[in-house]
């Protein structure tokens, strides 16, 4: 009898007994996680201690969760699932810019800045003139467009995860382009940084034979009226990390030149001109 | 370049980085769950939205986790999972009798009783003699087997989950079969109960339209020298919760007849034969 469970049809006997009152949507989310799950443990033949494990890793993984520190979102990310729900959300025409994760340092009410003005008050790292344009799909410059840009600094740390130590707001500001859609700011050329790893997920990573590190990237949301959002990092294309990201973002069109440039007040320079897909 | 993230060739991204070192049976496990996961995030279009639920909820389920409440063996036991992962590692012949999950209440070292003898001792309750036979496959009994058997009292709890309260050991007794193979011994009518629902599984149960009842059931668990262990219930019949356990433990083979008898000591019984499966 298919009411009971039996091992053939157990997608069947959970799905099955959602109630008549369920949203569609929920309904549509459960019955296809409840398959794929199945599935997964079907494919492997999950053993009881393999089972065990994975119940005692998820649940390390709930407990060392605090104010500081998403674990959950660490293992999505080092699983490539955060990439791909945002790679899902954010579909664009193939000349359009495109998103890549948030990650968890952006910081809202970051200070505006002139154009070309200085974001990095430290005075460690390499100086890095970032420049470029915001454009439409055809090319023409977007007027009013806010950039907001934000980096760790040359010892591999985000303002806020140095509070008292770094300057405030340093390696972030916000711009907004004028009628030639450009924009300039002085940072440093970024570094290569470890997510936390002494957690569950360091662990998997490990047992994986992957590493913790990120290649330097400089983050950039932009926005602008009639414009989708754009989430997304330029990259250092030499960054010994460059295609080894331990949450898989970095996209083939994110990767940026960075010029070392002779003379002048700063030591490198990175171009990247940023093509909006309207809403 | 496939180094890089992209959302077709999202699984292959993942899977690729794998080092070169990791075990085998890691990488087929870590391979599945890879392409399950990301299968699933694809098929449904998990929103950012309901990503950040998810986030949340798995979080809460790790963080509600004490020494006295697993919720991640709730959820497991919620999607059909727990029951999934014992099926498949117990098949066993049509003949032969099935295991069902163990469930968190089993107490190793209870009391070893004389067969006939009593296990409640709560005075509460319908009282029932449970009594049948351990055989192989061939019909012929098994000497020697001992049979551990564990029940709820008439008001739905475990002794563990009210010490002080309940008797030591209260409904709980080891059994041990001499050459007739035959047991027997004196509980209740086990009664319906619900499992923990105050937390994010409860939530999710009411979501779904699903209750956090299990039906009315004994448990058993019969091991002896050559046998394949078997761990699982007899279940109530007639129990309202029979065709909508929680924890989808029911299989049509475990549902135990429960006669009323007239006169006596006791006013149900429940015959059931265990049929044991060589290692």
């Amino acid at each position: 009898m298919s009411q009971y469970f039996n091992e053939a049809g157990s997608v069947e006997a959970v799905n099955s007994r959602m109630g008549p009152d369920v949203t569609p949507r929920l309904k549509e989310v459960m019955t296809s996680l409840v398959a794929h799950l199945h599935a997964f443990v079907k494919d492997v033949r999950l053993t009881q201690q393999e089972w065990e494990f994975a119940i005692d890793f998820l649940t390390r993984t709930g407990q060392i969760c605090s104010e500081e520190r998403q674990e959950f979102i660490l293992l999505s990310d080092t699983l490539g699932v955060s990439m791909l729900v945002d790679a899902i959300n954010n579909r664009r025409p193939p000349a359009a810019t495109e998103n890549t994760v948030m990650g968890p340092f952006h910081v809202a009410g970051a200070p505006a800045r002139e154009m070309g003005a200085r974001i990095s008050f430290d005075g460690k790292g390499e100086s890095c003139l970032f420049e470029g344009r915001v454009v439409d799909l055809r090319g023409n410059p977007v007027t009013g467009a806010c950039i907001d840009v934000w980096s760790d600094n040359a010892d591999g740390f985000y303002d806020v995860q140095q509070p008292g130590i770094q300057p405030e707001w340093n390696n972030r500001g916000v711009f907004t382009t004028g009628e030639d859609g450009r924009y300039s700011f002085v940072g440093i050329k970024p570094v290569s940084y470890p997510i936390p790893h002494d957690g569950p997920v360091g662990m998997m990573l490990d047992a994986l034979g992957r590493g913790p590190y990120r290649p330097a990237h400089m983050h950039f949301m932009v926005m602008a009226e009639g414009f989708q959002k754009v989430v997304t990092h330029t990259f250092v294309g030499d960054d010994t990390y460059i295609a080894r990201d331990a949450v898989f973002g970095v996209k083939q069109t994110l990767v940026a030149p960075f010029e070392r440039v002779d003379g002048g007040e700063t030591i490198w320079r990175s171009r990247f001109d940023f093509v909006l897909t309207p809403v």
